[in-house]
């Protein structure tokens, strides 16, 4: 089997950093089968946004499977009772979802096993969210052995790839690599309190990095705010 | 904090092994956190057992997460057009679930994270399932890796621990140290196919095992078969 028709599993939420993610692994030569998670976050604008997203750029299939995270809570994305905050505080933000990543990665990897794919890409960023433990380099290095070690794909010699193409791009340049590659980022939905038309509320963390990063690349906002 | 107070999430399926797994994570002292997933498993009178056996063996609390695996299938016990086999095969059985315990271990990350608990234990066994990528040591190794970097408390200094001290048991000697520990066994339920009120079908991969392992220990099987 060659690179160009090598399948990936591409994790899905419907915003920017997910939508470049996507274009980057077709640019690569992978067919892209694209997984959002519905997990119960505010935001469910976004899992349209993930519909979208995955037509415009050529996904093969798009899959949405639901996960009551709800009944976990501990995040103002998860549990009604948290505020999203209006302002960006000190150390991990309560927008943090536990184990989110490593429960997303799980997913993903499962639908990589069913379609026979060793490579999986998210759209992680250590630089604009450092403060979130699940984005850094160590934990998808972890994950990949994770990956290796519990799949039948794994015991037959065929070790996971964890791509995660923007974690040191700041969000200036994963706007301009998406830019590049064609995304049409008004398609997207960052914000975590987006409304049901997908117009985003412009105050929280999400909404603060996009409009930084559109700024600081020069390029006119696309989002729709309300 | 004593080791007397700490807290453990206890992945609970209603089986024999995770059953046993509860009791020894309370005789270790831990206040144990029941954590179920319905995960659209053919035998969902299992998840009728951990609730008996949660409350039984005197958890602190029990959780059941929903997670619609069915979308993603590729296992007999996900996929209601893959049939659960009579007999034994080669290789990885069809029953295999992918990336099953890497999920589990990821709610249950989320769950312990929420509860701020640094310890999970699970019930996997790497002697009689051994077919299993996601029940060898290696892979709970790597896990634990994923748990201490993915998460607010690893980034804190507090490691996570992956309990799975039955992972080189044999069944019977499973059966034995949950007797000692004052299991019921006749809560549980560990048949594939159990039909509505938890009455095994004797003949799959998990009765068998489960049968021959009361053979094995010289004790009476408890089980109520169909």
């Amino acid at each position: 089997m060659t690179e160009a028709t090598n399948k990936a599993v591409v994790l899905t939420s419907g915003g920017l950093d997910s939508a470049t993610c996507l274009a980057m692994a077709k640019t690569r030569g992978y067919r892209a089968y694209a997984l959002s998670v519905d997990y119960g976050q505010r935001h469910r604008a976004e899992l349209r946004a993930a519909q979208r997203v995955a037509a415009a750029l050529g996904a093969a299939a798009h899959k949405v499977v639901h996960l009551e995270l709800t009944a976990i809570g501990g995040s103002a994305l998860t549990d009604p009772q948290i505020s999203v905050p209006a302002e960006a505080g000190e150390g991990i933000p309560v927008t943090y979802v536990p184990a989110r990543n490593t429960i997303l990665l799980g997913l993903a990897l499962a639908w990589a096993e069913v379609i026979e794919a060793s490579d999986i890409f998210i759209g992680v960023n250590a630089v604009d969210y450092s403060g979130y433990p699940d984005c850094r380099p160590a934990f998808i290095a972890a994950f990949e052995q994770v990956a290796s070690l519990g799949t039948r794909a794994g015991i037959e010699g065929r070790p996971f790839r964890i791509h995660a193409p923007l974690i040191k791009l700041s969000k200036a340049a994963i706007i301009h690599e998406g830019m590049r590659l064609g995304v049409d980022f008004s398609l997207t939905v960052s914000c975590y309190q987006a409304d049901e038309a997908g117009r985003a509320c412009r105050r929280c963390d999400a909404c603060r990095l996009r409009r930084w990063g559109f700024e600081a690349a020069g390029i006119a906002d696309p989002t729709r705010y309300r």
